[in-house]
């Protein structure tokens, strides 16, 4: 279903939008550009780790500049959609919420309501904007920075807001998710040949139902997909052509996919994939001058350490091969070896294999075979062998590093919700504050003191609708959409309808 | 013995060094002060958690500038000792070594030669210098600044030679090693009244015989000791009259003590504890412009992290109150609770108040009586209580922050051995491999080259000595003094003797 909407937009598609396409050479000089990157998940210990995997200095390595506080509103410990609402929006949040803060909403009741974020108030001040993540686009981090929704859970919301938000370049995961906007002509591509030839500047390409491949996975079991890096680029390239400069929002999502297994083969794939894309922007950044680079774990996850209880008493004579050579010698993530096992598991010594597991007992392999959860039982293994400790299967709150570029780069300790002030500072925007009141109007009051009636209903084709009347002025408000019908004449708005399940927010 | 000796300095100690005494208007203006801080131990999370502890910010938080890599010659993980010759010397070196770097001995033996510390350089510069620690100052950490042997173990040797560095303020624990050097005129404190009415600018202060209180314990165990802020105060306060500036070694010592017991109450009271002397360093820096201000973790310890297996599921609704709450319960450390144990362990429902676990069961309480290791149990009780995640009680081995302020600080992601050039750009020290080529001579290659005869010696009274003959002159050299005899006339030397089991080091 999805798919075909795909097809028809490729043969229909209407534009609506002014595609930019020549670089203006005294334009460019007029560019302000930031690139905002999350490496989602990740603590200090898997940086230093990825450093020694790789043996040399990571790009990122050199332009650390100080430590973010990431707890969230409720709890010290936050999950990816407070963390990444704080980071776009300015503000503390609740678990799950995208792109809103709890308040008392009309009926007493606490819920969300909408704040503005850096993405739409670059892409109102006229920049193009962009999103590359390698979980589905819709994915929290992704999300708190282009859509409001009182759950992450809400894909498919989030998907059709994003396709309202005028956003120029989105390429990542979630085909599942993706929401066709039949008013623009987007490029669309789904294979990193297409995503390669692809020229235009208003791209989106879902490269995968879900997640992408981790890195070290792609080659062998996804090759068709590109990397985080390849992504990086044409959407660097793509943006640096529009005369105001852009706003592009890269994720490494899946450090955070592999921390939640304990997996540290995927963890430190998804570390230097990262890093790859950040060597990109850097070498960007550096060439197109008016550039503020942001790097940042939006939180730590898993409790990776160099050294665990084996290294108690030897920690102090243990060369870092010791910590890598196991890690090395698998050469796909604990997912990536998995997901090759046979449904009897005949070829389970096939599987240890691939994820760098030899030398096992034949009681060992029997263990395993037998056990519920097979992925537990590798990394386990594997954490022994390269003397590493995990504390936990979720996230974990302590400061992490903030890496940065750039005219007015941050320093030093800040918090998650320092950042989009650098971001706005640097562009120009003007106050997020003032940018959300013109941004999201409560619907009801707006329209009641004009006199009219109100009122909200879910509709079979476009979902939940506000509904204002007054004599024979019918108006109405489809959510997650940038547009209403004023007595069935469609209009555009300059931004996206927000329904919180109870009240309606609309933009000026 | 130690104390008779003490007794005696007070009355026959012999003025050698010059004492300046008081502040010369014009003369600070030539001042260049360092102050170098390290929190032994201490990993981005107990720093993150003993802010949500204290409830606001740190003095440590407004100078985030950066991180620090912290590995050792041989290890992922760095020891004490290693780590500390790193920042003292800017060599990588061996576990163990102190102030030293592995070579090709002259029997093709791999042993330590002696490298130049900052302090050193500082002092032959005719800047004042000063030790304060809550170890024994003779531990690896202030060791490695003040001192060149194979072992941190050797910490009378230790001892011996910080007596003859001209150190000028050193204050801390270990008073079973202290070593008096007869030739100076030193005033010598071993209270906290003591210290505070003390009016010298040369002042030794040992409070304990070992390593001084935890700072929780303190008010209640050893009320007579100094906490770390006092013994700062008081150092800065007499090293501030020096015309030339000062170099001052500050070490929060015990955070790492706690971390190796896996005591989150102990780690957080010596957080604070360093983050108050912090402040106290920080106010003084803000005041006297011409000091660069270095504060540094050596390594991390014990893999703690807000979040556990407990909170796998619950991490993102987790306030920072259940992290804090039941650390606040403790009145003492795990060390200081079980200190006050009695043999029949009949009290034990007290000590287990102490450290603040309350509502325990009797089947747990039994539990605990009969156990071997009553820490352990405590503790692994109070991680629970308090959902704190632990990897080991070893070191582990990820990047640490770096906190640094004023003239010529350190920024982004450095080596530790990037440290020492800061302090010697900053001082104007010149390098220290000349500074270490000057103060290490190979005392048989250059006796020999004169045309004497050479041997070694341990004598009863002296130790280790290094004998030179051509003729009727005899030149005797004992090692970790700063002295030599020609045929029984004793000269001081401008730095130490050092012997490392075989080769004899001499300063020109």
């Amino acid at each position: 279903m999805v798919r075909k909407i795909f097809m028809m937009l490729l043969l229909f598609g209407l534009p609506f939008s002014t595609p930019w396409k020549e670089e203006d050479n005294e334009a460019s000089k007029k560019q302000k550009n930031v690139i905002f990157m999350v490496m989602d998940g990740t603590n200090a210990d898997v940086i230093t780790l990825a450093r020694h995997y790789k043996g040399e200095p990571l790009a990122l390595d050199s332009i650390l500049t100080g430590g973010v506080q990431t707890y969230s509103y409720q709890s010290a410990i936050t999950d990816s959609a407070a963390a990444a609402s704080a980071m776009a929006t300015g503000h503390k949040t609740l678990k799950d919420y995208i792109g809103m803060v709890p308040y008392q909403d009309t009926d007493g009741k606490i819920r969300g309501r909408p704040v503005a974020t850096i993405m739409e108030a670059a892409k109102a001040k006229g920049l193009a904007t962009g999103i590359v993540a390698t979980s589905p686009v819709q994915h929290a981090t992704p999300a708190a920075f282009s859509s409001h929704t009182m759950s992450r859970d809400n894909m498919h919301e989030i998907g059709q807001q994003q396709a309202h938000q005028n956003i120029d370049i989105l390429l990542g995961g979630g085909k599942k998710y993706a929401f066709v906007n039949e008013n623009r002509d987007i490029r669309m591509v789904q294979t990193k040949s297409e995503l390669q030839k692809a020229k235009e500047n208003e791209l989106y390409g879902f490269f995968a139902e879900e997640d992408m491949a981790y890195d070290l996975d792609r080659p062998t079991l996804n090759p068709e997909q590109p990397s985080l890096v390849d992504m990086t680029k044409k959407a660097l390239g793509a943006l640096s052509n529009h005369p105001k400069g852009f706003f592009l929002f890269i994720e490494g999502s899946k450090v955070d996919y592999a921390a939640h297994k304990n997996d540290p083969v995927g963890m430190i794939s998804e570390v230097l994939a990262f890093d790859a894309a950040v060597k990109e922007a850097l070498a960007f950044a550096k060439k197109h001058r008016n550039t503020l680079l942001i790097a940042v774990a939006d939180h730590g996850n898993s409790g990776l350490t160099m050294g665990n209880e084996q290294t108690d008493e030897t920690y102090a004579e243990t060369p870092a091969e010791k910590f890598v050579a196991p890690l090395k010698k698998a050469s796909l993530t604990v997912t990536g070896a998995v997901s090759q096992l046979k449904h009897d598991r005949s070829n389970l010594e096939e599987v240890l294999h691939l994820y760098g597991l030899d030398n096992l007992s034949q009681s060992n392999i029997k263990k395993i075979k037998e056990s519920k959860d097979i992925e537990k039982e590798l990394v386990t293994l594997m954490a022994e062998r390269a003397h590493l400790g995990f504390t936990t299967r979720g996230h974990s709150g302590e400061d992490v590093f903030l890496y940065a570029y750039g005219p007015k780069k941050p320093t030093g300790l800040i918090n998650n919700t320092d950042l989009p002030a650098k971001v706005v500072g640097h562009l120009e925007l003007g106050p997020l504050s003032e940018f959300t009141k013109k941004s999201f109007i409560p619907a009801q009051q707006y329209y009641e003191n004009k006199g009219y009636e109100t009122r909200s209903e879910r509709k079979a084709n476009s979902g939940d609708v506000f509904i204002a009347r007054k004599g024979t002025t019918v108006v109405e408000y489809p959510a997650n959409q940038n547009k209403r019908k004023i007595n069935g004449r469609e209009e555009k708005l300059p931004g996206i309808v927000v329904f919180n399940g109870h009240t309606f927010w609309i933009p000026k």
